[in-house]
């Protein structure tokens, strides 16, 4: 008799962004002259840059002819993608992380949730709540949890909350944990590390031999230079840390896919004879048998945002977010709501008008504004009361979007 | 203290193609000269048809404006490429599969791993063998078995040996097994299934309530007209079967990236509870959870496949590496030995000439004739005295080949 996994039954209601659709869809049906504006999932919609779509079309052309046709990469991704990611992302910036340390995968999502594969179902993992669905929901799904309850926690994970009481740094774990998911800049909340709070954390994955899984798919969003863009410009992380990185919001590439993986040839873990194994070979077995490598005329798109022109086209159109970002926070906080996040981040992260439930919220500003976000709730138990708008739009929608949510709540 | 999943240290050796790949490494580093020929790890040599290369580009073009440009896609695929296989690959044949049961992917070998995160840990699995070793090796990684022996197979397993003995026919498992990997054409062997042999498959799953997994990704390559193409096209399949399809081997994308599996909605096991539970809304939840969707220009490239131009260009270069199955075939028999497959797939299965192993043939052919093709062996203990040679090729490396190979054994 063939069984199901049956922790998949432990899931609470849909994945967040399949709801807000299927909510949005209903709203649209019933009211089709709606011109309803999205800043809910965080989707770019700035095109490519031209650098990109050159080296795209070049791709294209590579794969009519026999003599520059590619089948199947190197899993891992080809060296001239690894090089390029050494170079710019880390070596530019100080931190020591080799070619052969970057797994080059179609998404952060991927990745974050593949990740588990190579670890045990006796870790016990801690998140900070609010938090990225996908950390809590792939270890429901592994059966690292017990049943979750009417907030969306489960038991067996321990939750960090972060909230305006602790200005978004949440505590460390009172007692030990073994995986801790990290995400800077933030999503949902739009805040930062700076280098000594990820510096305390490094200390204390250390202490505890612990791992962090430390997701930075927005640093390309951080504009204070004194905010580190990767978790190995701390001294010491590269025992510790696996690092997430994407060209999803850093390059537009949410329909292109691409991101990567660095796990350090340092970072060891405990097998269950207790003898430290290496972490790198565990993956690199995982990403050669469960994956077949990035599709070669996205690795080549991917390459030329590093080039100059790439550099330059790709961090216009950050700016342009930034921008959008602060118009979103500037005409909030003028109507008395307060926000936080979106100046390192394209995300700002809002506390409801009059303490109202984050879907309530979402309702209210679907069907009188007509606008979409994320509810706070969405993202975890303290994320109740708060509400997340992207900055992830046209110039026009979203000073359209500001002076629709100024009218609704002002 | 962070724990490795131990499972991983069971795995013997490399993956079966990277240790092909560091051996032929070795070789052309100390024999700098050798024009080495590959006919192991089973990539495509042809370009993509020209109806491809013009959807990507425009796909590519799509991404350049704000009015066309796409960011986050469906996670299980474009309506446009579902609805174009729904109607080519299974309505034509009158099979009944909706466009909502197939799920896009970026490979059949990331889908036929992941499949396992759906079901449970005590599932009995079936494999033959010889047998396509991520099937195996997935289920070693998730702990699905035992320690693995010399010959690499592990406790646990039930292994269906298919041999020229029993004319590459599997017997059905002895007990009664819950998860069977199925693959026809298969690879290695190159032989098909005949439409009697799927429906006693069939009826053997619906007896035990065990659900097939089908691996269809060389069925472009069945010249026979009655041999089903998909296990769907068997009455009653709909109950107790996977099916996993490729663009890779069909239309040369194995550096593009594109697949898919079908999940029917018919299809369910049993929970811990013993209850059952269809298994649709489970892969949908892993896939919206754990994957992004594939690249929009990827997807427009898979959609051209389906245009009248597309099936006919890429219907030439399947008979270009048929053709090159054939004189593989014809000039291997030539010189006595007997060989398997070749005529509805694009790989031919061989008996090692003097009944060598198969990795010694494989060092032997490597070191005296330069060519690449892959040991038995390597799929499986009864795989053992058999050797793989892939069709994917230009046509006077395939002529060189059998003229060396020839020369060798001869």
């Amino acid at each position: 008799m063939a069984r199901i996994n049956s922790n998949y039954l432990k899931l609470k209601a849909g994945y967040l962004f399949p709801e807000i659709g299927r909510r949005v869809a209903a709203f649209c049906a019933a009211n089709p002259d709606a011109k309803v504006i999205r800043l809910g999932i965080g989707d770019v919609t700035e095109p490519l840059a031209p650098a990109v779509l050159t080296a795209m079309h070049g791709a294209v052309d590579d794969m009519a002819k026999h003599e520059s046709f590619r089948g199947y990469g190197p899993e891992q991704g080809y060296d001239f993608l690894r090089n390029a990611i050494a170079e710019n992302d880390y070596k530019s910036r100080g931190a020591d992380v080799g070619a052969d340390e970057i797994f080059v995968s179609d998404g952060s999502k991927c990745d974050s949730g593949n990740i588990l594969d190579i670890f045990g179902a006796d870790n016990v993992v801690a998140v900070t709540d609010p938090v990225y669905p996908v950390y809590v929901d792939t270890n429901v799904m592994a059966g690292h949890t017990g049943p979750g309850d009417d907030s969306g926690r489960y038991a067996g994970i321990v939750y960090l909350p972060a909230t305006a009481e602790n200005d978004f740094i949440p505590a460390k774990p009172q007692g030990k944990v073994d995986l801790i998911y990290l995400c800077y800049p933030n999503n949902p909340t739009g805040t930062v590390a700076t280098r000594a709070t990820l510096q305390s954390w490094v200390e204390y994955a250390k202490k505890n031999d612990a791992i962090i899984l430390f997701d930075a798919a927005y640093e390309a969003y951080i504009t204070d230079p004194s905010i580190p863009h990767s978790i190995y410009e701390i001294e010491g992380a590269r025992d510790v840390a696996i690092e997430f990185r994407s060209f999803s919001k850093t390059a537009g590439f949410t329909g292109v896919r691409c991101a990567f993986a660095v796990i350090p040839k340092d970072l060891t873990g405990a097998a269950a004879d207790g003898k430290r194994q290496a972490i790198h070979p565990l993956w690199n077995r995982r990403h050669t048998t469960k994956f077949n490598g990035v599709s070669y005329v996205v690795q080549r798109g991917a390459e030329a945002v590093y080039s100059p022109e790439g550099r330059e086209q790709v961090k216009r159109t950050i700016d342009f977010y930034l921008t959008n970002a602060k118009l979103v926070r500037e005409g909030l906080q003028k109507v008395g709501i307060k926000v936080y996040g979106g100046v390192n981040a394209p995300y700002v992260w809002l506390q409801t008008p009059r303490g109202m439930a984050s879907w309530d919220f979402f309702d209210q500003l679907l069907q009188k504004a007509h606008l979409v976000g994320t509810p706070g709730s969405g993202f975890g138990a303290s994320g109740e009361g708060y509400f997340r708008l992207s900055a992830f739009n046209s110039r026009a929608n979203i000073e359209e979007a500001v002076a629709r949510f100024q009218k609704l709540v002002g």
